[in-house]
């Protein structure tokens, strides 16, 4: 049987339950290899792909006899067949995270499990820890990204917009084997660093500016999450401080993500060395990165974090004093059991653009 | 009071509840403009938005004392302030189609609400009939619609990819105003176009053959949809008859819409239409359009509906054969009371690119 799915099995033993019933699509994805609409239906003996007319002759040439999964087009399935499905299970796990309640309700009809419950993430936890297969895809999403932070530097200009840069990061994904982008850039530049959520605007990339870059590509899947910081044409003490602060703070943490290490202590300590220099860690030190751009686990100095080998995380500390500037750096990382390597790999020293 | 908050009051005491819990960001938007993270609450009195940190600036600078709106943040109210809020309610709705069984728990718990019922789309209902200030967002995405389309049609060349096709339609629309896609571009060429959903690839457009564009810019929240398909440097006589069948169609359809006609009956005809030609209408014949590309209402010969005054839908029918070819022609439409207006205005004549 399919790998994922083995393990799946396993897991749903623990937690004591017979069936699931998976719809979110990056779920169905990750289990399967499958891009199709559809339900993925596991019950005691088998597992079922439900999807209809437009997909299931790309679906069935995916899958192979190894998958131990029938494909099927919902149209030549009746009512009992959905009743039929669940007949031997006590209990019936459900995405309460991804389906509505209108779909729940729907699912009640539709199946009458004996009882429906909540599957609470249970492969969103399996996706914490990585594969082989799915580290070499972050890593190649982490190579065009970085290959992207060149080309960026390369062209970036006064005078140009932060949408016109934004547009160029696009652009470079595309042309470079990516399927697109990991989430919505973030262009930001002078004062507009200051949020960390900023949108890219027509605002003209100024003499002085920092400029602010948030951006990843997104290759078979898989995401890359990075963030460098730099100046055009000069920098003041004071922001060549905060540059260096945060620098440090972010390559020490790197130094200390491996796995057994705590993620909470390693975000306390960005937290107290932020604080000793009046600075606030506005936000979580990181967040793990896969299918999703952010996806479990969270670093943060306020939730316990024990790091496990092949986990993938970003170490992303910044400062903004509001209305004035931000600067965040931030890496996608691997953890391995006696270091972590970075996947992003751009330079980190602070670069003045003439 | 905000005007569309208003109306929806209206409705509200028409279904008998009395408090409404929103958080699709869309009706959020639609109603009170804002686009900002947080839920819109309403009650006998009152209208609340509920955001955080992040947004509450922002959010209080785009309010005016006309839209009796109070935002707060989140972190400035504490338990009693949720429970309190529907106290008068019997009735409290929430989107059923949006909120997710987790979330829907939270609600009973955080609100406590007497009668938690389902919306049954209040909002979503209003929607289907726009303002005039909604036709003008609409009209302006389809004019840059229409412009990308004479842009593509001077640079598209044989030897060129689908990806780098849909590539330079994306660039086109940000650098013309447009917020960016209205939906996931659609280029197909040759026995690609046999797919009504394809997905741009790396095929290379070849002379002979037939180009699928669907495609839309959204400008200022608001969406265009439109498709042409055009040829390559030849036509077998075979595709221009199916090209004319489609053409013919779409062109009288396009006619019969107008307020007071049936939906069902204009699809029906096409239905007939492509049968007598030994073709099926594969999908529904069109769809509403505004802040979402697929809203309500849906023109189809098994939903009954009665076209009104300010609704904008597609007509869009097709011929699709499958591995061979496909052919799609379609139009955004603005419904009138004598009339329908094409509100994307390309030339639909049979093009064959040189």
């Amino acid at each position: 049987m399919n790998r994922k799915i083995s393990q799946l099995r396993i897991r749903m033993e623990a937690s004591g339950i017979e069936g699931l019933i998976i719809s979110n699509p990056i779920n169905i994805r990750y289990l399967t290899g499958l891009e199709a609409e559809g339900y993925l239906l596991i019950n005691e003996n088998e597992n079922f792909f439900v999807t209809d007319a437009r997909y299931i002759e790309k679906v069935n040439s995916k899958l192979t006899i190894e998958d131990e999964i029938i494909a099927q087009d919902g149209k030549d399935l009746d009512q009992d067949d959905f009743l039929n499905f669940f007949n031997n299970a006590q209990k019936v796990g459900f995405e309460e995270d991804y389906v509505t309640y209108e779909k729940y309700q729907r699912i009640l009809i539709k199946y009458r499990p004996k009882e429906l419950v909540e599957a609470s993430r249970i492969i969103e936890n399996m996706r914490i820890i990585k594969s082989e297969d799915e580290i070499e895809k972050i890593e190649k999403a982490c190579n065009i990204t970085d290959s992207c932070y060149l080309h960026i530097l390369d062209h970036i200009k006064i005078g140009m917009t932060e949408k016109q840069v934004a547009l160029e990061i696009y652009d470079f994904f595309i042309k470079n084997g990516a399927d697109g982008l990991a989430f919505d850039t973030i262009v930001a530049s002078g004062e507009n660093t200051s949020m960390p959520h900023a949108v890219p605007t027509n605002r003209i990339i100024k003499a002085g500016d920092p400029v602010l870059i948030d951006f990843g590509a997104k290759y078979k899947g898989y995401c890359a999450d990075m963030t460098r910081t730099f100046f055009m044409q000069e920098i003041s003490d004071e922001y060549k401080k905060i540059y260096e602060l945060v620098k440090n703070v972010q390559e020490k943490a790197l130094e200390k993500i491996k796995s057994g290490a705590n993620g909470n202590e390693i975000s306390k300590s960005v937290e107290n060395e932020f604080s000793m220099n009046d600075y606030d860690l506005m936000h979580a030190l990181g967040h793990g990165v896969g299918m999703e751009v952010h996806e479990k686990p969270i670093l943060s100095p306020r939730i316990n974090l024990d790091l496990q080998e092949n986990m993938v995380v970003t170490d992303e500390p910044g400062i903004y004093i509001q209305g004035k500037i931000g600067i965040r750096i931030e890496d996608t990382i691997l953890v391995k059991n006696m270091n972590s390597i970075p996947l992003t790999k751009s330079n980190k020293n602070l670069l003045i653009i003439s």
